[in-house]
């Protein structure tokens, strides 16, 4: 069961679990984000990888706001320096989205027996995300067990794996490189034109991935 | 903020939260269960305790199924004694429903500033229900604290309140009483009918707890 966004990060967590040899689940979620640019990416990324069953979950995070991704009241910043980004949560973080998420997909896994739950979450170039660190999911790993009829009577133990919890992004661009992932089918970007706007927090770190792993992003830019 | 389904459970706990002097919100699910009488019932005992705000959210738990309360091929069993209701996890259960529950109200909190979150849970009079647990309570507020802006640079506390948890239905059913709960707005029967159905395991727990107490339930039954 993977978590997918279509971003770098998620469909690189997919093709670790391939790699592995799991058979793979997916779940994405449309929760009200900017735009649906990146559902479409996370299905062409799921059945690139050939997942069995992909669940698209509706879920209108937009009902509580208090984040640029999710209210149009704050603005998406652009051209942030790696300086900048490194101080605090930023305005993208929306409140509580991966305990959501990985609940909906502890469900998911529960009933279709699945107990290996993926997911592309990294720490390392700060992305800022209190919900990315590796305390908050051995945290929830813990919870789920004691939530769930899987981990009481059922007595299996579902495991949650952040295979790139511990890499910069230019070593997810390496890995994800090796393992193949179509990098032409993922999107970053946090707004949803038709080409990446380079400037978003989420572009400039991805670019600067690409660039410390001497490779080039077959995404197009409006500013390149 | 009260995690409010309408029940006899939920809606004391409300009351109780009213007493200790909070300003009321609250948050119900539009989540594929059964019947949509609950949530009628939960905004009519939000209006009696005048919640300021009542978030309803829609989240469709029968893409997973399941559950004999998100998918139609499994039955809600009736008649069943309290002996046989005490083994094991009944088909009612929905697979991490209280996570997933509690991962919304915790968004919904966060945005609002709400650092009190109040539910109705109890583990006394036996559910089965392996997240109505207080290890599972504990260990979800401390998994929340770490996911969210709020439990970390905000260095707000999340506390997740659940007043009812070492009591008895009957025990319940007295401090409702006693807070001034309406129990005629109420609804428990895990059917949707005009009259509660008296047979299902929700409906017979509330039974007993008013027979307990001695007092008599205003609901209307179909068997009375």
């Amino acid at each position: 069961m993977v978590l997918l966004s279509g971003g770098l990060d998620s469909s690189t967590a997919l093709a670790n679990a391939v790699e592995q040899g799991f058979t793979p689940y997916a779940i994405s979620f449309r929760y009200g984000q900017r735009h649906s640019r990146e559902l479409a990416a996370a299905q062409a990324v799921g059945r690139h990888f050939g997942v069995r069953d992909h669940k698209v979950i509706d879920l209108d995070l937009r009902a509580f706001g208090g984040s640029a991704l999710t209210s149009d009241e704050i603005a998406v910043p652009h051209q942030r320096s790696t300086d900048e980004m490194g101080h605090g949560i930023p305005v993208t973080y929306v409140p509580a989205r991966n305990l959501i998420f990985l609940s909906l997909a502890t469900a998911y896994a529960e009933v279709i027996g699945a107990d290996d739950i993926f997911l592309g979450i990294n720490s390392l170039d700060y992305s800022g995300y209190p919900d990315c660190r590796p305390e908050f999911l051995e945290a929830f790993q813990r919870t789920a067990n004691l939530a769930t009829k899987a981990g009481t009577e059922d007595k299996r133990t579902l495991r949650y794996h952040a295979p790139l919890i511990a890499m910069g992004k230019a070593e997810i661009v390496r890995e994800g490189t090796r393992l193949g992932v179509p990098w032409e089918l993922t999107w970053s970007c946090y707004e949803g034109e038709d080409a990446a706007c380079g400037t978003c927090d989420s572009c400039l770190l991805r670019l600067k991935g690409f660039a410390e792993a001497g490779l080039s992003d077959p995404l197009p830019y409006r500013q390149s």
